[in-house]
């Protein structure tokens, strides 16, 4: 058993309104930064968990995606799994 | 002027208690996922923005996670600034 981390990023799909991208952007207009011309918000996830290899942590990390953390109707994820606490 | 997308994770500082962390990692020990170590919870924003240069795109991404985006008192960012849009 070894200790591997777990790099979740969640994030709206295309097509899916993302209304605190556009708050923030909203924001940001209003501040300056004109030539800004999207922001899309989402989440970040690490995770550290014991497995027997990486394929066993990437295998567990998309479990606790599909059980948890990422509703797969509206959100997308990519997951990056690397050795070390 | 080109189209740069800037890919910013931001997570709470080493030390600082990440509640929403405890409270996934809680919820998923509940659910049977004992091998999970920890969790921890952030942020992740994905900007479009036009500028002369790369390093101009990097520099007014700095310059927006310092006015709107980061708590530097308790957070820490990664920035990732790519061509295209």
């Amino acid at each position: 058993m070894a200790v591997y981390r777990a790099f979740v990023t969640i994030t709206l799909k295309k097509g899916v309104l993302d209304s605190q991208g556009k708050a923030v952007a909203s924001s940001l207009h209003d501040m300056g930064y004109g030539k800004l011309e999207e922001v899309r918000v989402g989440r970040y996830v690490e995770l550290a968990l014991e497995a027997a290899s990486h394929d066993e942590a990437l295998t567990m990390t998309e479990s606790i995606c599909d059980d948890l953390l990422v509703n797969d109707l509206i959100e997308e994820r990519r997951i990056e799994v690397v050795t070390g606490p």
